[in-house]
């Protein structure tokens, strides 16, 4: 049907193209496949039962203050105990330095907002968080790309991209989505010097990080960055914008997230979030907060590390056992994602379809890749599939691979 | 504090401007003042009860699908309750008609993203709603003014503004937000005429069309338009982008709302709301379905309309009483604004700033007025406070304007 609005969208609708994953995920909806394609949570670590009190029990307290209109900047107990919880991990943030968004999409969007003009050039890993790509194309990006190995971005390569002037940098230093990998510490303080050095400021995506299965937590970006100047009276510099959510250790479905940023920064994304969708859920801030309080956060935390801790070791030994010879795949310490390398002659899109006629799923690599490339990667999820269907999928994905590899 | 960001931001961060309601908002949140500045609705009316009931049940037999995240067009038997309502009034709505968002001031802000280029004409009303003022500027909108009377939009002065080619034109037809104006059915046929003449489609924004306190209920301008044509088949031909909210008939902590526009238009709005927020909170939408099905939303919408119909006569009857000769106020039929006209002499700004000192507050007119006038006006809520406060506000404000006339 034409319509007179057929011929009016703004010029940056042809920047957007709709998210491959999120097609995908429609794809993969039907109940008899197994699908390894989205980053979602495992919905029996929801913690419902501490939701239903916390609804009731704020809906009782404070009913008329939870479903009316919010502030902007968000509700300032769960400011504080966002503030709280970043400072002991030994850079002083408070409040201010704080904005709740509508799940960190939302982050990435209003950081977008402010910051790009069309033609700026934003230095991201490759690959790299998707989400990311679409919020920022839409602005008008454009693209540098520094490769991701093993051990996270590669920090030597990173001085010839920095030289293109890029706005600023975008990194996820933890199990990185889609490659599961983690910057060293090595790596994360030679990014803080060159980014020091070439004046460039740092964007860090941390949805995962407080989801490690072995090794020794890392400091964040932001944290070495703030102990990197000798005298950092302040406790937090501003160089890097931390984005982190409530999706992967909490809910995704109560979008909730948080940015922490230096005050002017916040100012500027509060006047683009009035414009975007004026605050966020004042009810789902309130209950979050009466979830997460008390500790009950980090008790939940470590359940949700034990189970998924459990699923990657199966996920694993599984690719382990049903995969062909000539394939190889990172070990991720934590997060939601493993990333698979096929042989070179392989295209993970061909895969894909024959995948999804034996009933299982993935995401092939190339759209985490805005320079291309990436033909012969996947990402699978290990979080959602319980463990009997973490099986039963590889095993499936195992005869599709044998097949395709001849 | 200098950080490097601080002349990193984009061209567009110089048009957005913080949102002079919210600013004053913050001024007002002191107890002691009365005010009327904000769109607030009254806490008393909320349905904390029914909520409660709503989120036991949810998360008892739905708990890992609220918690989840959800598709980003929306929660589909929240877009079949939406569409059935709407076809109640003559126009045939599919869910595929329909989009979610998080508040209808995302609904503007994907309006923007997806039609706006720099420098692109909307055609709007004088006064208008701010909240769209500040979404579209963001995007680089231009703006052709119409004004506003108290039959609504000046459908007479319609045609010399759509010869300037406005990408769309931008209306509520209903209790507008500032002036409290209805446009009559004369107009609203005139303005379809006029739009279909001259080519241009139509956004509606309908916030409270639902809150009619007197006076018989006028059809939608979607509505109208889709009976124009002599042969539609479809029901709904898509010139006119409809969109309300369940903010002020139920509330709006919960940040819900919802588009109606043709498909090839949603389809670029979830494209557009993937990168902006993924999705609107499945646990909200869930919860909002749940309480309103089954009737209780239009038997509650009842109990709203009761109670801020007298509100409207009180503060109606309070202006009479405390306002002193010379000043002129609209009579609305419905929603939550009256729109006071002062003296030609007198700045409404200027006003403010005593009646904070006499503790009680309302918004000035200029902001609303994209091409600048309004000094003389300004906006009072009549939703929010309670009868009492309403008397002891307005006769406070009463004797600021008294001495003010002088």
């Amino acid at each position: 049907m034409h319509t007179p609005w057929d011929h009016r969208f703004a010029q940056r609708t042809k920047r957007m193209g709709s998210s491959a994953i999120r097609e995908l995920l429609k794809l993969t909806e039907q109940k008899d496949i197994i699908s390894f394609a989205g980053g979602l949570p495992a919905p029996e670590v929801f913690p419902v039962e501490a939701f239903s009190v916390a609804c009731e029990r704020v809906l009782r307290e404070v009913g008329a203050q939870a479903l009316q209109y919010g502030t902007t900047e968000g509700y300032q107990p769960l400011k504080e105990m966002i503030a709280r919880h970043t400072s002991r991990f030994g850079v002083e943030i408070t409040p201010d330095n704080i904005l709740i968004t509508t799940g960190s999409q939302q982050a990435l969007d209003l950081l977008g907002k402010i910051f790009i003009n069309p033609g700026d050039k934003i230095l991201v890993e490759a690959p790299t968080y998707l989400g990311a790509l679409q919020a920022w194309s839409a602005y008008g990006a454009e693209y540098i790309t520094v490769q991701v190995d093993e051990h996270g971005m590669d920090t030597d390569a990173l001085e010839d991209a920095l030289r293109s002037g890029p706005k600023f940098i975008y990194v996820l230093p933890n199990f990185q989505n889609p490659s599961g990998a983690t910057m060293t510490l090595e790596r994360r303080t030679r990014l803080i010097e060159l980014a020091d050095r070439y004046g460039v400021p740092i964007v860090e995506d941390d949805p995962y990080g407080q989801l490690r299965y072995e090794g020794k937590h890392l400091p964040a970006v932001m944290v070495l960055d703030s102990q990197y100047q000798e005298n950092c009276e302040v406790g937090y510099l501003g160089n890097v914008i931390y984005t982190s959510t409530f999706s992967k250790i909490l809910a995704p479905g109560i979008r909730l997230a948080w940015v922490i940023a230096p005050p002017e920064v916040i100012s500027k994304m509060v006047q683009a979030k009035q414009g975007a969708d004026l605050h966020t859920s004042t009810f789902n801030q309130i209950v979050a907060y009466e979830v997460s309080k008390g500790g009950f956060l980090y008790k939940h935390i470590e359940l949700i590390k034990s189970v998924y801790g459990e699923r990657r070791d199966l996920i694993m030994a599984a690719m382990d056992g049903y995969f062909p010879p000539g394939m190889e795949w990172t070990h991720p310490e934590g997060g939601l994602f493993t990333w698979i390398t096929l042989p070179e002659n392989l295209h993970a899109s061909d895969i894909l379809k024959t995948a999804i006629e034996k009933k299982v799923a993935f995401v092939p690599g190339s759209p985490f890749y805005p320079d291309g490339g990436g033909h012969n990667k996947f990402r699978l999820n290990f979080s959602n599939a319980n463990p009997e269907r973490i099986r039963e999928g590889i095993s499936r994905l195992g005869k599709v691979l044998n097949d395709a590899v001849g």
